[in-house]
């Protein structure tokens, strides 16, 4: 039976990663960095992971675009690579995926990751996702994988479960986007909430009939491809139809309306998503005075800092909260609660076409 | 008459300028930096602005050490330059320096300045010091330029003035130390109080005679040094007995006992001692929020803040009286009221044995 094949893999890999300036750039965003073990990048991380669930690397497909595709090449050299001819949002990168998984077997299992997360706990990542993928071939749900949150965290979205389908897996009752602070605590002490991972599971027909019923447009479009993936006419196609896909996400697009979403629940996974330059320190060790420093750093009263300093010495004195990034040709120096305007900083060297520099 | 001919002009280049760190270095201190006006490095305009006093380039002498030598020759090739085998503090050097005049004019007025000040207007140094010149010669006194305060400064020693003797000329009541906040702002208000520039006046008879009252322990090392100024023998005696001498500073070892000082007051130099970062930024034009960006500096909703990057982007976002100093290969991060602990950071350098930072 086609349907008792390995899951396909799909990593997304489209991201730029602007809140990790200045490490981050448009030419190597956050996942081709080796942000935690110098000896892999966060995408190298991604497939290390859960390669061994595909069978074979030609299994494991990672959605991405041009500016990219050399660099997902380099470090991903064994995977299959799809190109958009442009970012969009997930709903369309997944959707594209589909359609190649689809050809090979229309009822194969796609398992969606991000390519710019971290998980401590390979083997219950497997587990959850070895899980997800039996859930999924077995019955015609959209499986997610529900973090149990460790944190008052506002920085993600949150799942609240429904009834138990027993094997720790739930329908699911509701996404919710990131809360402020106050909700978070609420969704922590309530028990009934999970982070939503970003990663998904489900068989090729279930999410694209769900495309079809939630994102008509995105469908249509999706069809207009469909005949020429793998023939010589693809690229040009592509190029014609992919731009004018609606840019959105697939937990609105699709999720938050569908009624068939189970999510199993993942209570040590050790995840982050690695959002921020904070979330990345939480992944870090601290020294007694909650500082991580890293690379050549000389501190001194200094408290709750981050220093990233791998080309000179930086020296910090009676410091607290702040966020210090050297990437070499460029300085970061943020609190660690104003890190959403790095945006700003970003959108300003765009404006004054300081390409080098993004 | 010999006291009439011009003065001889010494300039004190022995400091290492740690806090000016990250850009002052052992290698290259601070007053060989041009910290700013680009065409020329602190000692260079110090030279400059007082060159024409001297009547002969021959007739300036700058004490410095051997490491400094080489630095002193390159920015001012037509000093003359002498040199202490270890760094001391200002009585042996200025005591040093007044037997190279004595031996040609027992007689001779010596004007002393620091090497790492700065003064805006020129034209008025000339006048105070032509003043204070001809004070000296005909009179036996010690004469020290005092700068009226703008601001209840605590990084300054003060003088008090007492009786007048005309000319915004005064006898001297007393001199202090550097002022807590409290009393700078009763100095600054009584209006009886200058700061200490540390430019001095006076023959180098008035100026030895008061060592030899005061501290005659260097007046005798002197007097072993002196038959063999100029000779073949010159070096080696330096080497035996300089770094024998007392490590005082001329203010606290003559000045403060002497009854015969005067201060020249002088209210218009645009004088600092550019004894800290933030004495330098009191210096630089600021930003309309008291922000003082140099280099390549991206900055939003920061406030009061120092920030020298010449050499990369440096951008920061929602800090307040923080400064920061990029030197290439070492970056400083501190609040203004903690620059008193740089030190801390050469001194932790110095036990790391990291010279190339130092």
């Amino acid at each position: 039976m086609k349907s008792e094949s390995p899951p396909s893999i799909v990593i997304l890999a489209g991201g730029q990663g602007t809140r990790f300036w200045p490490l981050s750039r448009k030419d190597k965003p956050k996942q081709f960095h080796s942000l935690f073990d110098k000896s892999e990048s966060l995408i190298q991380g991604t497939f290390r992971r859960v390669r061994s669930l595909a069978g074979s690397d030609q299994n494991c497909i990672v959605v991405t675009n041009n500016a990219q595709s050399p660099l997902v090449k380099e470090h991903l050299p064994s995977a299959k690579v799809i190109h958009e001819p442009v970012g969009k949002n997930t709903a369309p990168s997944i959707g594209l995926a589909a359609l190649y998984i689809e050809k090979k077997d229309p009822r194969g299992v796609m398992v969606v990751l991000p390519a710019d997360q971290v998980v401590a706990n390979d083997a219950e990542l497997i587990r959850c996702l070895s899980k997800a993928v039996t859930l999924a071939k077995s019955s015609d749900s959209l499986v997610t994988i529900g973090v149990t949150p460790t944190s008052a965290h506002t920085g993600y979205g949150y799942i609240k479960r429904g009834l138990s389908i027993g094997n720790q897996c739930f329908a699911i009752s509701r996404f919710y986007e990131k809360p402020n602070v106050e909700r978070a605590a609420q969704y922590l002490e309530s028990g009934d909430y999970y982070w939503n991972s970003g990663m998904f599971v489900w068989r090729v027909d279930v999410l694209l009939q769900a495309i079809r019923e939630y994102l008509p447009a995105l469908w249509n479009g999706l069809q207009e491809i469909k005949p020429h993936i793998g023939s010589a006419k693809e690229p040009q196609i592509l190029q014609e139809i992919f731009p004018q896909l609606e840019s959105i996400s697939i937990d609105i697009g699709v999720l938050e309306h569908a009624r068939n979403c189970i999510v199993v629940e993942a209570d040590s996974l050790g995840w982050s998503d690695v959002g921020s330059w904070d979330s990345w320190a939480e992944k870090q060790p601290a020294d007694k005075n909650s500082n991580v420093l890293l690379g050549d750093v000389l501190a001194f009263d200094t408290q709750n800092c981050v220093v990233r300093s791998p080309h000179r010495l930086t020296a910090i004195i009676g410091v607290e909260d702040l966020i210090v990034v050297d990437s070499g040709d460029a300085l970061l120096i943020c609190p660690r609660d104003r890190l959403q305007d790095i945006k700003r900083i970003v959108d300003e060297l765009q404006k004054s076409d300081r390409e080098d520099l993004i």
